[in-house]
């Protein structure tokens, strides 16, 4: 790992495209229900709207550490450590968007380096949409003298020592993987291919950290916002264990003002998935004023 | 109904461009499975394959019969009565298709009109690659002093008076057709709008029949053609009755030759859906030799 080559380079932005059907796609690969969340999945809804961590889709194909100069990087020993998303106003239905990649330190963890990428997307007319940090976990490329923590992480929640104030439970489908991928654009082979998710010490394929913090951010809205994604404000997880696509999501959330603190854990096997993990949501006075541009009604 | 002008008329041929990841939607939209179908959901498998029922798609967009002259339509009064599909060769993983659509005759039935549509699909060689043809049956359009039959309609099959050979069980999805509306561009609001459902005499919104269709594809296929999609000739279904998402599919099978006769039931009801259906699947000899275009491996 080269930190000073890796946070001076400047890629060219990134376009992205889309359409109101990707966003339905992704909508339907992160969970959302023909009839609990017409909103988010049937385009001619009065209140259709594309749900605010669609903004991964962008975010993860600027972010292409696999050549990224300075960077080490094997996609078979690479593990998405914690993800920070802050929307900043409503996407469109459909748009294209552009979006600067850089990476903003890497930490040294001693089994791995931590890679801190961040992505700041804009629209059309080059108003700012979104923030956010992937932070990369590459295992074995550790202890190359760096520092083990950085000013430019975005600070954990901590879950309160009390029962959650309300849990949010939802299976995945076995084929839920098979389809988040065509929704974000994450097509690594290590969430659909058996022998590729073996050979990296997975025994069947995994399901995406990111599909994980889509559900946990249509939970929290549906829980605390009224089901209204126009309320989401920024959410931080940190992806602490494996989901495996068929499993039980259970997302445990307290509310602690306008944030919710939250974290999930898989019913099967009782473990947590995501930890100190939080969503904030707009101050009723904060909530955006800009309509989201609907498509034509049929 | 005016039959003379509406089988007069010649649309302009319709462009049809997909995608790999356009055909994987379409496939999970049918309940293609991550696991056992891998070839149909993973565009890097070794034997990545489009499904053959696919070419409803281009099909169902070059038959436009809401603005056919000669015809009357009614979105809410219109029901998709039989479908016949033949492919001569099996669609490349991604590609451009042009379509051909005729009407070729119009049926008085009394209570309504069948409008007999056929589609022929071509590659961008210019190449046979399908034909197809809706029936589609238009509720309250009838006595117009139509025939009752046509020459043109493709021979529905009889179910043998035996135990079938083999059955074939899968749950649909509750969100099934949320995710088919958008893997065969068949947006009609009846699929997934409540309302609209309510104002077509439904209590709420219906599976697809050519989803319906998609499932019985897979599942001939899977049980009598060890899942190879390319030994697919040919399939003729009668819509008999709808499905609601998240009902229980059962297809009785029945081999007679290449034709496997095929019947679909509700689990939950016990009802008929699909009558009268079967699947030609190709000799050995008959096996196409041309190979499916790969799209590059990561």
């Amino acid at each position: 790992m080269d930190k000073k080559t890796a946070c001076a380079h400047v890629p060219e932005p990134s376009e992205f495209e889309y359409t109101t059907r990707d966003a339905i796609i992704y909508a339907l690969g992160v969970g959302a229900r023909a009839k609990e969340d017409l909103s988010y999945v049937y385009e001619n809804d009065e209140d259709f709207k594309v749900l605010p961590s669609f903004i991964v889709a962008p975010g993860f194909q600027a972010h292409t550490l696999m050549d990224w100069p300075g960077v080490e990087f094997d996609l078979q020993k690479v593990l998405h450590g914690e993800q920070y998303i802050e929307v900043l106003h409503p996407l469109p239905a459909e748009g294209k968007l552009k979006s600067e990649a850089r990476v903003v330190d890497i930490l040294d963890k001693g089994s791995g380096a931590l890679i801190l990428g961040n992505v700041t997307t804009f629209d059309e007319n080059g108003r700012k949409v979104a923030i956010q940090q992937f932070s990369t976990f590459q295992t074995g490329s550790g202890n190359f003298g760096g520092d083990r923590t950085s000013p430019h992480e975005f600070k954990a929640a901590t879950v309160p020592d009390r029962a959650p104030d309300a849990v949010i439970e939802q299976k995945t489908s076995v084929d839920q993987a098979a389809l988040y991928r065509l929704g974000s654009g994450d097509m690594n082979p290590l969430h659909v291919d058996p022998q590729f998710a073996k050979m990296s010490g997975f025994k069947t394929p995994i399901l995406h950290g990111l599909c994980s913090l889509g559900f946990a951010t249509r939970h929290v809205i549906a829980a605390w916002a009224g089901n209204d994604s126009n309320k989401f404000k920024a959410i931080k997880v940190r992806f602490s264990s494996p989901v495996l696509p068929g499993q039980t999501l259970v997302t445990e959330t307290w509310k602690t003002g306008n944030r919710i603190v939250f974290q999930m854990k898989v019913k099967e096997t009782g473990k947590v998935v995501i930890s100190n993990a939080y969503v904030d949501l707009l101050e009723a006075s904060e909530l955006p004023t800009v309509p989201v541009d609907l498509i034509a009604k049929l």
